[in-house]
């Protein structure tokens, strides 16, 4: 084989970082900053060194969902991360607080993201968790192309409109040679607090069934719980409460397991020793 | 009064189209699209003569959520919208149906949306509703920049993230001075279909305290009812059912009358006989 085919060519490692998790969806609004806070908190408690990456420039909303209102400190030309729940962070939303709109071109967007995983002291992590923004535009690309991402989760809700964009972003990152480590179904579910009956507001059931199709591991369904909200809302993870943060924390787990399998399936890598 | 101020500058009208609504949202999955649908297909039931743009190029729902599968015609270089519930449609889920993902760069956004804008045989429209993609990017400046938008709609619900980011949307259209025609609150709460109990899945009230502190209209409160989803995901806009698409129904009637306001304010125009 030729050492230079597509997949194979190589991209600058992020010293120090072991693996990078990039969460993405087709659709916004399915929850993928929700999974990518919970997921990076989860990691942490689980033990690992955690870091999130909020590369959802157009709305960066990480710093609400993790109860930051600071901005980070540069030391020279590096940035320090802002750290949280254990977990490293670094957003445009610490930038930009405040209401006022950034409006990117896709030159500017290429640069910001290459700050974000470069020019950041990540310092030592298992895992770096991308909240990608949605969709299938420049910023993905830009990380996609540069960064060697170890896999790519996959956010939708059961409603057959989010599936049809899962799909299609499920199709770029085969394009692009990422693996995906797979597919989360969010909202899957809502448990009335008045009487306790199941609600499939979203509908039920299509995340797993379209992981089937494409062939894509099924991670985790979670359920649509007020409190959920509620915890990004108020800045404090679900992930941290202890009956209600559970299927999260059974994400991470899963996350991590199947990273630890994507990375054999690379088989040997080259290892830079310190 | 210089005439080149920038809130002035003469942008191009498209012929026979006498309003232009833009609605947008700062977050994704909100229900701008639902809005936009039920909207276009409101406004012809009232009897206005209505289109439909799908200018969201990354995740184009509209041909789902009208119950579309054909592809548009062309004469020569012009192409014919689709019609569908007496609204004339036109999106990129049409030229590209299936599950492969566009990845647009900048430029190329901006000649798609000047192709659906003025390359399609509207006709003559009282209203051509544009669902805009989520945030503040590319195609939401190129729009803006070379249409005469009536008014735009910011969709949000009634969580924090998404009022965070609603918030960065309408600073956005003030800034490049489209006027705002109000603010929908979507998923404003459930009716639990077991005990009829209310429950406030994303919170309640939000949108409504928010456009009064940004003295920004409030045009609806609109439920999170699985009717609106099964509307969405079976091709029969909600608002064609005689109860449940109540809500869409008035909102329809408050947008038209907020637009025919918008077009007082804006005082004399010129107008080209035909």
């Amino acid at each position: 084989m030729s050492p230079n085919q597509p997949g194979q060519m190589p991209k600058m490692p992020i010293p120090g970082v072991k693996n990078l998790i990039a969460v993405g969806s087709g659709k916004g609004g399915v929850g993928k900053t929700t999974v990518s806070v919970n997921l990076a908190v989860g990691l942490a408690s689980l033990g690992y060194k955690s870091g999130l990456m909020d590369a959802d420039v157009y709305g960066p909303n990480v710093p609400l969902m993790m109860g930051i209102n600071r901005t980070p400190m540069a030391f020279g030309e590096r940035i320090q991360p802002i750290e949280q729940f254990g977990v490293k962070l670094m957003s445009m939303g610490f930038l930009n607080p405040g209401d006022k709109p950034l409006v990117w071109r896709g030159p500017m967007l290429h640069s910001v993201i290459q700050q974000f995983l470069r020019g950041v002291d990540w310092g030592e992590l298992d895992y770096l968790v991308i909240d990608l923004p949605p969709g299938t535009g420049d910023v993905q690309l830009s990380l996609i192309q540069t960064a060697p991402i170890t896999g790519a989760i996959i956010v939708t809700t059961p409603s057959d409109v989010s599936l049809e964009d899962a799909r299609k972003a499920i199709f770029m990152f085969h394009q692009v040679k990422v693996p995906i480590l797979g597919m989360v179904e969010n909202m899957s579910f809502l448990m009335c607090p008045h009487c306790k009956e199941r609600i499939d507001v979203f509908s039920y059931g299509g995340g797993r069934r379209t992981a089937e199709q494409m062939d894509v591991h099924f991670l985790a369904e979670l359920p649509l719980d007020p409190a959920v909200r509620i915890g990004g809302d108020s800045g404090r993870p679900i992930v941290l409460r202890k009956d209600e943060g559970e299927p999260f924390l059974a994400l991470a787990k899963n996350v991590a397991a199947r990273a630890e399998e994507a990375a054999k399936e690379e088989g040997p890598k080259i290892e830079i020793s310190d």
